[in-house]
């Protein structure tokens, strides 16, 4: 025998060769390996998949020895032979490193033909068996293989049950099964113009190539961009001998998760199906029974898996994912691996494991996806409503959601773009639905149970979904559905609520969410272990006291603007900025400053003993104007209509003054700094309004120290900018001081928004006492993309076509931009020891964003109040180093 | 005696010393030193001006007595006391390190008082004399130090010529000049509510604090800004004894240049007048004689002035701007220093000290100030046209100008930034004007000659002037002027020639400049010394033929967008850009083939054995849309008025379609290889047009091997981006090669205009044959600064108030973006030894920057045609270090 290069038995394996063997490969070797009853088998590895995608010359000849030469020693350890009278058949299965749907999965009963059929129907003295795995592996195998739609078959099926007048295959008998594999194979005839491949080994190369080739479907492609997963990695193939949960009312197939994966709860969860095989269980096609009901059926047995389970969950020190099937009353194991679960089950599972010794708080708090945690903040349907349920189905992940029906997951991606709120409701799903899935806000199914395609997905992604809701009928073709026998149109509004399985019509009331106890637990520990620390970005007084409850350690950035755009101010903001002359203009400001004063004022509150970084005047002036599409129009009517009204003037005024403030490029324009430094008495009134604010709560009882303002200059790119307005707020707040008689500490900083900033850090930070990176701007400036333009632009078709591997507003480009951050914060700290350095664009608030700003030595993140649980687990999980 | 701290006296100094003792002092110093007739004095540092300004205190004791000891050895030397009875009279000038205009300047005839003017009338015999000095002293002092506008003065000598119906002052008799002084008295009483200072060591005192406060006047700052001089510079005082040019017809005053600063004309150029005190001459106020006619007047003076003119040229090796005064047949030397010239008097001067022996190539290279060079490139007026001139006069600076007159300063920069031509009309100007000098086209005056303020000012900055136009009479309080009689009303354009001293109505044909033979042998020396290549900015076959004529050794940009703007093309290209569908928009890109195959042609047959570096298409699509204002406008009317003539769906399906590309920073947007990667036929078609192009002129007959294409990619900011437009490329190379069964050498390179292109250098040299920085993008994507909108809003601003030093679209940002460009550089040629370096941003044709790109190494700077002398030289410049 040759040496082993790609092929691997079970017995060479263990659960950490996960690279080399794929997920499932290296967790059937270890199941193996620590003596749990599996079907022997070889894996062919992830190395011979990219040689074989690198090579584009189909399975070469030292491959396939091995293959023969591994199939020889499955057919000494079965004691059967491949495609020989007593013949072994196999299972063949994708096993990707990081387990995915949207590739090929699974050929079962590999090896049978006319011949070895007739054998095995002779061995095993049940022909209908026989005959069903033929069907079975013709239809697995022309769908995934050779690419042929398994509609034509699924018609055949349902045809010869209309015919026989019954309800379930399990009723149509031999010679309907013989006619069926008949018309199957004349299919595949019709369809690939060739004959279905007979001989064994054909169809065991056949199968592996496919595997290999199903690592490059789009849909695979979509769902690792989806889930950032390399390119590179590749899938191996797993060739297991057939065990047959087919065989009769003894023998069966089963899903189980060891814990609850929807809410975490520390009990076996599953379900399986008495003679069927697994395909039946997970895509939905029947309804399984409950796993507690084996106990009645076979007790033993039931048992026995329990024990593994707990086996399992020791070894792993994981909640597992497990598939099982029960050959005449002989149990054997086909998969285990980590399983799928909502936020909730996921926080409560990793602390539980904690309690229960497995695994430290430390491993606990890597268990938890942070990005995953904001399910916990979804909002959930207001138990105090009077709602009526229109039906119910299996609550098969929690959530509510709401959005007009459709049918088809291409017609969901399509009205999602187009900003549409949509519920994809489909009898089943299959892997090619995924990309409805994604779009749509929730998945509402008529067949299928909690382990269906459908409620793994969903739960995966945390997307509300109800399963199995035998009420509720889809006429495909009329598009059209029926629930309790009223008839609803393609478009419909629905709710549904994947904690409780109810649907509803139209939309429901919403209510914010709770922690659970497990949540504050776990984020304890994160805040025990992160270096990193946390604040909120937000401009008023609600969003201070929500970001407080959310565990905020200040606010990193207070947008000044937000309190321009209220509807009363704005007509204020616009005289002010109209104003043909400074003393109008500084009447327009004496206006607005009791109004900003008062805003400050709520927000220093809430932030008693906190610091609050207020970031002066940041957007383009003629953001606060009237829009100038409109006004155009108007003052061609009024000149067309002869000045009906006598305002023409006035409004051809307002457009001049508009068109002169307009800019081509608002983003690189009159902004920032550079309006104060231009309208400096603007800025000295939001100075002197955040100093009076200060006041006002020392003269209600605060404590002064524990009041602590840090100013923030916009847009700085230059020395001299940042000297000149750091004068503004010292002058002003010199002033304020003298009128009150009394001082108070204060910082003032600098926003970095700017490649050129970063690139004189070491000047700016001669003056500035922080630093706060605008990451959303500086990704624009230093990409050269505008944000407003480019994610309706090119960005998506950058995406789709790699040639971004990430959304850089998403997630932060570390290459890039993060090389000029790095230089900004080494060379800031160089000129001042005591810099303090945090980030406030959206990527504060991303976990893999934040493990950079982690790695970098900057002192906090700031992010939206509602991603602060994000990253506070995701601060301790880089802290954590991972 | 104390040490010398602050003051020097003329013997201590030589012209090494101008920062310490500023230019003018230095080189009074100088001249001292090497035995010319110089009148003693002493000099106040720079040093202590600065300490002055800073310290905002006044003069202090220890520097008053420093000014004491050098008075008093000062009338040791002259045998002559200060305020006493054989009166010791100074002239007080500032002296700046470079000269400038702006400051304080001079104060002649101080320590006059009623007993000093007394003992001076009795000593020379000559009140009337005594009298006039007076006179002079108290209007200069007044308007100098005590800033009583000297307007109020002259009224007073207008009037008394008008009461004795005289022409001159020089007609006034004692008693006249004894009322006038009086009058001026009563003046600065009115004016100033104090006496005028009769104390010597007063008038002293403060003549040098007005002196050191003149530094930072609004004026002198304006100018510094203008020609680049650091603040922190300061200036110094001149102090030194009076000799007289008005005590008779024996005695004068005049200026010259050793050779003619209009042509370099190696000539004696020069004006004086008899019984004359220095302002006479540079004011204006008196047209002056040829300094020819001194050698009629005074033949040995002028014998000697020549002597000294000669050894002051060896000695500065430079032509050289002078003023002397005779007193009584005596001749003394007041001022020497390097002279203003035109940019062709300073390319011939400098060829000329080469060929005299005086002066290296090297050092040549190094005299003529390149961003000067662009003078030669000035148009002139087309001789061939039948011009009749309306009047004329002096040619004082050459060059032709248009523009609407204009009488004051104000208005002038007033009309100049509204985007009008001025010509600047006065009667004669001072340094209140130089903002309506610097916005006017060309000075047309009606007083003073060659070496008045107008002249010396206008032959600096290379503007067009006409001087002591005497037919031209302004009348500046009914904004009128005559010419010959005739009524013109402020506003009317005329055109003025520089060069011949004539005056025209309205604007007059111009033609392009010619080259003089000392041009080409400057440039042919800077090519001799320059490392950095130089090429051209060219999109059509003209510039291409322009840029080879004007030395160009190669195009650095050519932007093929300019070829989609053409009247004819426009429609096509819409049609390309609105196509609903690939194959329409291929239909029309089919259209534009060869079109733009025609240009390329055009352009490579003028380019044969150069490199032409083509920019596939750049700007956003949106730029080649119809107008969005007027089509809302047209929609909105077609609404209105029912749809009249049925175009109303296919205009609003128009504007719809712009609405969808326009973009809110469309700097930002989708444009460069964004549009290349998501329309790839739009590049496919220009690269097939270059090739195909190329085929043509080899079926023409050219060398394959002189035909240097460089594909460039613009806006590149991901490897990925330039991988797959390379691929692109050479893609479609290899297809047009197939055809052609031939191959063409090519390069693929990209454009860095992102910061982030920068940052990731290293890999895009990976894939890129060479880089060319746009610095224009790279400023505005590295600073924030949309160009568009900063240069008419915050950047004005931004430069006057000294937020920045320059305008960094006009001369490169070292610190910020030059940082980015010189580690592209390094890394880029880190991982690609042979990567080919250079700039196309109009950076490439100004010389700071030139220096700049010169030291990190570029290979080459791109600029328009017409910078390319420019270039040259200042690349020259840069191998020299200076």
């Amino acid at each position: 025998m040759n040496q082993v290069l790609y092929v691997y038995s079970f017995n060479d394996g263990n659960k950490s060769m996960k690279s080399l063997l794929g997920s499932k490969g290296a967790n059937l070797a270890e199941m193996a390996r620590i003596g749990l009853p599996v079907p022997p088998g070889f894996i062919v590895s992830t190395e011979a998949c990219n040689l074989y995608l690198e090579k584009s010359e189909g399975l070469w000849p030292e491959l396939k020895e091995e293959i023969l030469n591994s199939l020889k020693h499955l057919e000494a350890q079965t004691g059967r032979t491949f495609g020989g009278r007593s013949p072994l058949l196999l299972s063949v299965r994708s096993g990707a490193v990081i387990s995915m749907p949207g590739m090929m999965d699974t050929v079962l009963n590999l090896g049978l033909n006319p011949a070895t059929v007739e054998a095995l129907a002779a061995e095993t003295g049940n022909r209908r068996f026989a005959l069903d795995c033929y069907r079975r592996f013709i239809q697995m195998f022309a769908d995934v293989v050779l690419k042929v739609g398994h509609h034509h078959f699924e018609n055949v099926l349902t045809a010869a049950r209309k015919q026989k007048k019954v309800k379930s295959d399990a009723e149509l008998d031999d010679s309907d099964l013989e006619m069926i594999v008949t018309e199957y194979t004349n299919i595949v005839r019709k369809e690939k113009g060739s004959d279905f491949p007979l001989e064994p080994l054909d169809q065991l190369f056949l199968a592996v190539e496919a595997v290999f080739s199903s690592w490059n479907t789009e849909r695979a492609q979509v769902y690792r961009q989806a889930h950032r997963i390399a390119d590179s990695l590749g899938t191996a193939v797993n060739v297991q001998a057939m065990v047959f949960g087919n065989l009769g009312e003894d023998s069966g197939t089963g899903v189980a998760f060891t814990r609850n994966p929807s809410t975490g709860e520390a009990k076996l969860y599953g379900e399986y199906l008495l003679n069927a095989q697994g395909e039946d269980v997970v895509a939905g096609t029947r309804t399984p029974r409950p796993l507690e009901e084996l106990k009645e059926d076979m007790p033993a047995i039931y048992d026995q898996f329990l024990h593994i389970c707990a086996v399992l969950e020791n070894e792993y020190r994981e909640m597992q994912d497990i598939e099982f099937t029960i050959e005449r009353r002989k149990l054997y194991m086909l998969q285990t691996r980590a399983g799928k679960r909502t936020a909730p089950a996921a926080v409560r599972i990793a602390v539980d494991l904690v309690h229960e010794g497995l695994i430290t708080k430390d491993e606990a708090l890597l268990k938890v996806d942070p990005d995953q945690l904001e399910q916990l903040l979804h909002r959930r349907i207001d138990p105090k409503a009077k709602l009526e349920a229109i039906t119910d189905g299996l609550p098969a992940s929690p959530g509510a959601a709401s959005g007009q029906v459709v049918f088809d997951a291409d017609r969901a991606q399509e009205l999602a773009k187009a900003g549409k709120k949509v519920l994809l409701v489909r009898p089943e799903t299959t892997p090619d639905d995924i990309h409805g899935i994604i779009a749509a806000q929730g998945i509402l199914t008529s067949r299928g149970g909690m382990t269906s395609h459908a409620a793994v997905v969903a739960r995966g992604m945390g997307k509300p979904c109800v399963c199995g809701c035998e009420e509720l009928h889809i006429d495909l073709g009329k598009k059209v559905f029926f629930i309790r026998g009223e008839q609803f149109a393609e478009g419909t509004i629905l709710s549904i609520d994947g904690s409780t399985g109810r649907v509803f019509r139209g939309e429901v009331p919403l209510i914010d969410p709770e922690f659970s106890p497990e949540y504050y637990e776990l984020v304890g520990w994160a805040d025990q272990v992160r270096r990193l620390k946390v604040r909120a970005n937000a401009d008023n007084p609600e969003d201070a006291r929500l970001a407080v409850e959310m565990g905020a350690q200040g606010i990193g950035l207070c947008r000044t603007e937000h309190m321009f755009m209220a509807a009363d101010r704005v007509p204020v903001v616009q005289k002010m900025i109209l104003a043909p002359n400074l003393v109008e203009r500084e009447a327009a400001l004496a206006e607005l400053l009791p109004m900003q004063q008062a805003d400050f004022k709520g927000i220093f509150r809430e932030m008693v003993g906190f610091p609050v970084t207020v970031r002066l005047l940041d957007p383009p002036l003629h953001e606060f104007l009237p829009d100038r599409d409109e006004l155009l129009i108007e003052v061609y009517r009024l000149r067309c209509e002869n000045d009906p009204d006598g305002s023409l003037r006035e409004k051809e005024s307002l457009l001049q003054k508009i068109n002169a403030i307009s800019e081509f490029n608002p983003m690189l324009g009159h902004r920032g700094c550079r309006l104060g430094l231009v309208y400096p008495e603007i800025y000295r009134m939001q100075v002197r309004a955040v100093f009076q604010a200060l006041f006002d709560l020392i003269d209600e009882g605060q404590d002064a120290g524990k009041l602590l303002p840090e100013i923030m200059i916009p847009l700085v790119g230059h020395r001299t900018e940042i000297k000149a307005m750091k004068r503004l707020v010292d002058d002003t707040a010199t002033a304020v001081f003298a009128e009150r008689g009394k001082k108070i500490e204060y910082l003032v900083g600098t926003m970095i928004e700017l490649p050129r900033a970063c690139l004189v850090a070491g000047q700016l930070a001669e003056v500035a006492a922080f630093f706060s990176f605008g990451t959303n701007d500086l990704t624009q400036t230093t990409l050269g993309y505008s944000r407003d333009d480019s994610e309706s632009k090119f960005l998506p078709f950058y995406l789709q076509h790699k040639i971004l591997e990430v959304n850089p507003f998403a997630e932060f480009d570390r290459e890039g931009v993060g090389r000029l951050v790095k230089l900004a914060v080494e060379e800031g700290r160089g000129a001042r020891n005591n810099l303090k350095v945090g980030v406030c664009g959206e990527h504060g608030g991303d976990p893999a964003s934040i493990m950079f700003f982690d790695r970098i030595g900057l002192d906090y993140v700031s992010c939206s109040p509602y991603r602060l649980p994000i990253a506070r687990l995701a601060a301790a999980r880089a802290a954590l180093g991972g």
